[in-house]
């Protein structure tokens, strides 16, 4: 499995992902699952997936290919001068699809899952931040004022929290705290999510990354934050009144 | 779905369920997943299930058969006369296959699940109080002193706090708390989980529960319980200090 999850501040948008995949509990390898493209300035652009890794992998060699052909002065367009960034899920959505029609029955007939997602963050000059979920189908779903955070893979350990403290108005800081503290209780609870993590931030309106860094599991900083929070929450657990219902029934 | 926690501890046994049970989001309903059976002083048994409602209830009435059959004199084995907790287990670890093996394959031929899954714990006079897993094929395993508690139906959004405070040593105070805010954490994060729940705890070798409480969605404790630890929760992220990461790479 994976873990990646995106939150859509007002502030910007922040992504981080770990980099660990599995086919069974004895054949487990690391790959990167957070992929960023920028012009500084003009677009900058993550990409996190999840899921069956050739088909993502297909997905990245045909966003490669797209980048080759227009830098090699072809007239394609591409994510990075599709007209929108509604524009580059679906984009992104159309070659998950390809990719699906590809394999997926041959897949399916060897019972092995097609299942993938990738979720689609960026920002063009001229538009919005924008984060969005594109399902294996190719549809996708973007992020809202409701519901500000998308999560992919093994998602729900780490939900609990952003339902908790993520809104709209966090601030980049906040949201960096909430996302290590989700990825955390991820990787605490389940083995098939696993160091080290691809941390990316996206700063509304600057079209550029303030921060792309891979978290290794020595990494002081992440130990300091991962401590930290289990002996915070040691102590709001202690600080908690019991509750007052033990021998009052029955 | 359904959540049903078990904390194994060595102060005695903690048991939390909910009521929710939905075929699709638009087939809802309340039933009790958490049974109880006691002889003060001898024995004290909870069963609490996840899973296909009709394999559950299939199991509650074998069990009721049983025991009205030797209320009324016959001499067979039931959940209330078996040698032993591990006893008790298998006993319904054999009713589960029995139920299996009536329903299974015309379930899956439909392409609805079969699977389900019972908690069985308590204690008799004589032995020890134990927390077992009984899985669909009937076979079951132990809540032991590396992992003191058992979770059955949606699961992982509960699991990190229990992750990080449960031992063998937590006191059933304490205890208490943590099996609430691993329902809170469900509760908030999975619509097919829901309110109210059935509480029973079974200190160390009583044999008689010393509680058995439904919890309604209006309850005043419930209700202190959970803002407290929202509430605890935001200070504590609130006291964590940022993340020291920002700006000091790419």
């Amino acid at each position: 499995m994976t873990y990646c999850v995106a939150l859509k501040l007002d502030a910007g948008v922040l992504m981080l992902s770990d980099t660990r995949t599995n086919a069974g509990v004895d054949h487990v390898s690391r790959y990167r699952k957070s992929f960023t493209w920028s012009q500084p300035g003009e677009r900058a652009i993550c990409l996190m997936t999840a899921g069956s890794l050739s088909i993502t992998q297909g997905i990245l060699t045909a966003i490669g290919e797209g980048l080759q052909r227009a830098s090699a002065g072809e007239s394609v367009e591409t994510i990075m001068n599709a007209k929108s960034m509604y524009r580059v899920a679906q984009i992104v959505g159309e070659m998950m699809a390809e990719q699906q029609g590809r394999h997926r029955t041959n897949l399916l007939n060897q019972g092995v899952s097609a299942e993938a997602t990738v979720l689609v963050c960026g920002q063009r000059a001229g538009g919005s931040h924008r984060a969005f979920m594109v399902y294996s189908p190719g549809n996708f779903i973007e992020a809202t004022e409701d519901t500000p955070f998308l999560q992919a893979g093994e998602f729900k350990y780490g939900k609990p929290i952003l339902d908790r403290v993520i809104t709209p108005k966090t601030s980049i800081s906040d949201g960096l705290k909430a996302l290590f503290l989700s990825m955390d209780a991820t990787l605490r609870s389940n083995l098939s999510v696993g160091m080290p993590l691809d941390l990316a931030v996206l700063p509304a309106n600057d079209m550029r990354f303030s921060l792309l860094r891979r978290i290794e599991a020595t990494d002081t900083d992440w130990a300091a934050m991962s401590s930290g929070w289990a002996g915070a929450l040691k102590t709001c657990f202690g600080t908690l009144p019991d509750v007052d219902m033990l021998g009052t029934d029955d």
